[in-house]
């Protein structure tokens, strides 16, 4: 290899300064309505204060937001961002080059913290508000852990106590995860545990449970509830995670325009949704003007395929069923996903704000990519650009590739832009099996789907 | 915490167009002298033609070469350097504001890469002139990893086959490392192995081996010599290796001048050398042109204390006794360091460019930390700076924070730099211990070294 194929730099950075002063709401111009987030009791549009027993009271007011099209981002924040903010827009001219296409490809690289990954922007807004109302401790749960790693990294620099419930095979398989956050002062217990009831419970019935992810949520939750001066935050799905990833494509798309480039397609991974929707939230501001805007496309695990094979209806945000109903595409509570290296995108749902867009047409293409897939473009993207990309980040990465090649065959210059969401640093053993050829994905059969979607509640008269 | 100290911004990228276009030799400047490398069979000087067997030829004129002060840094290494460099100069606002000092802490840090290290500088530099020797494969050894990772990332590249000899008992510990050499394609070997005659042999007598570095060098520089087309690298104490990793100090120069900003000390740490030679490189060109320079410290682990503990002497670079001979401070080439978290900084000598520039009074200052005291340091650090470092890089880190709070006590304003050389992603057991209280150092006893220096050779009439 040789040579950078333009004059255009690789890597483009904004000055601190350039830095956003404030979050987009997409939801603001969301004219087509919202449906609501419901009370599963009284299948009522949930307030504020239904919330804030759970949520802090700055983040529920933000996660019910659906006027304000800008919300100011705190200066301590904005500080903190600086750490690692703006992070780079990178022009991939050596998978460009390796490809042979006339697609001009960058990326929105987010993986330049120790969290990893782009965590990090909601976590230190999150434990932000909780020390503006006086709380002393969060709790949250994490399944890959890189979640965790954000928010202990937050809630260290805010001087705030932190437990991490984390699913328990992830606890004894990801020693590492638990080391880093504990190095960031946060305390990890292994879900279920005998600190709730409900972790009681299931280890009553079942001694061995290696635990999942709804079961860490409901043991979270319980505690935050019942500790004084605690809340419960969660790391995506939500709108207010959403907003606060918007950082994301506010960032790309001023730096893009410093280059004088208007993207053709915008590509993110989407598990719970956070950093496509913060990705293309201020491409999608000039869509929803009526201005022109690019193709825009989530990209899921054929695995866990909520936006390709879902259903668009009310459901609950977990497993044990305590959270409120969000109307999204879901794969049903219940669903069990197979056993994938994209721990990040194993979740039955997707974020209300895109799965909205999705069904009105806005967001314009979902799809599915098998695991094999994805890592034989996170291999070449490594050894093009010189960055392990994350399992789930590569999900994206893939997509982009297809794109890029079908500009080749049709000698189409498009300019491809995709979220580059994190680094694999503790993914190896995912690489070491793709390495050694025994990577496999199990694609959910149509009775699988089923029994999954016989899970979503069915409420009389709402859907 | 809350907002930023002063005006200064948090980091500080150059653009990619003013990336260095040369390396800087310092050697050209050191007016006191070289004693030069010595062909340990004959005594003499080593010519280029006694070394190009084992090393590419350009390499090999590199090390040797004491006249040109500047050398072109190849295009296509600059391509590459772009992929992740200029690297950012970072102004340590958060932990300036934790220790409440006067002083005001920069560093320069080079772990933004996959390799997550400052190794990469000089291994795609080595993998070049390899490619453009018409070599086909390099072959090298690595103890902890991140040199055997830049190298494998480098060869990716330019398309060369690269064989790694890495020491059993971190093979066995560290399948992660392994599998990123793997990704980028390298073929790694567990040494001692069955592949080189040494490797029968010392298998032979100790069927159950962990290996060491220096046997590992040994089966490298055999299989180098005994293969077509391929020769032997290495990732730190050549000159060569010191003269690429001028980069960083040139950079740092460069975005501190930007910030009308010369530091009055400046702190590396110091296990082969090249980090803090690299980033000394360009402030030592002030020196020893007699122009004001600042303040240098080498930082080394109490356990491997080659600078404050050891011999100015010939010593062979490797256990194994088959390198050239270099004068340098040594521990001899017999010394086992304890077993100790910084693998990167465990070897018996020191950069022969170092050595000679301590003895001379330029290189001011060498001190010696212990184990604990670095994590304690890492630990702050990350938890301040939001990047958590390798145990090597947090040996300066140990340093600055050390001189930092003696500007407190003082009430002096010092301006301090020093180098991060990289993350610890991939050093979590090490943090684990320490979280766990169990860490303890080992420092070598004077009967220790005395067994070390007598296995310095007794070389009559030149030492």
């Amino acid at each position: 290899m040789s040579g950078i194929a333009s004059g255009v730099p690789y890597k483009t950075y904004l000055s601190e300064d350039e830095l956003p002063r404030q979050w987009y709401n997409v939801r603001a111009d969301m004219q087509t309505g919202h449906a609501p987030i419901l009370n599963p009791a009284t299948l009522q549009p949930v307030t504020v204060a239904d919330i804030e027993p759970v949520f802090c009271t700055e983040l529920a007011k933000q996660e019910l937001n659906i006027t304000d099209r800008y919300i100011d981002i705190p200066e301590p924040v904005r500080d903190f961002y600086k750490m690692y903010r703006p992070s780079p827009l990178i022009r991939a001219h050596y998978l460009e080059k390796q490809l042979g296409t006339p697609a001009k490809i960058y990326y929105k690289f987010e993986g330049n913290n120790t969290s990893g990954s782009h965590k990090l922007n909601s976590s230190i807004a999150q434990a932000y508000y909780a020390k503006q109302q006086g709380l002393k401790a969060l709790t949250t749960e994490t399944g890959a852990g890189q979640w965790g790693t954000a928010l202990a990294m937050a809630c260290c620099y805010f001087d705030l106590d932190l437990l991490v419930y984390m699913v328990k095979v992830s606890y004894e398989q990801k020693p590492y995860r638990k080391a880093v956050m504990e190095t960031y002062g946060a305390k990890v217990i292994a879900s279920p545990s005998d600190t709730t009831n409900v972790g009681r419970k299931i280890l009553g019935e079942f001694p061995h449970s290696g635990g999942s992810l709804g079961c860490a949520i409901s043991e979270a939750v319980e505690t935050a509830v019942s500790t004084p001066d605690t809340r419960y935050v969660l790391g995506s799905v939500l709108n207010q995670v959403l907003l606060h990833q918007s950082i994301i494509g506010l960032e790309a798309k001023l730096a893009l325009e410093k280059l004088d480039v208007y993207p053709d397609i915008v590509i993110g991974s989407a598990g719970g949704g956070s950093n496509l929707g913060g990705l293309m939230a201020p491409f999608m501001e000039d869509r929803l003007a009526g201005r022109s805007a690019p193709h825009f496309i989530a990209v899921e695990p054929a695995s866990c395929p909520s936006l390709t094979r879902g259903r668009f209806a009310y459901d609950f945000c977990d497993t044990g069923q305590v959270t409120p109903l969000a109307k999204m595409y879901t794969l049903g509570n219940g669903f069990i996903p197979s056993a994938n290296h994209a721990g990040g995108l194993r979740f039955h749902g997707m974020s209300p704000i895109l799965s909205q867009l999705y069904h009105d047409g806005y967001l314009d293409e979902a799809r599915a990519v098998e695991q094999g897939d994805v890592f034989a473009a996170a291999e070449l993207f490594a050894r093009c650009e010189g960055t392990l990309p994350a399992p789930e980040s590569s999900h994206a990465i893939r997509v982009a590739i297809d794109e890029a090649l079908k500009c080749k065959e049709a000698g189409e210059e498009k300019t491809i832009l995709f979220g580059l969401t994190g680094t694999g640093y503790f993914d190896l053993a995912a690489y070491m099996q793709y390495n050694a050829g025994t990577m496999t994905d199990v694609i959910p059969t149509d009775e699988d789907l089923e029994r999954g979607f016989a899970t979503i509640p069915q409420l009389e008269g709402i859907q």
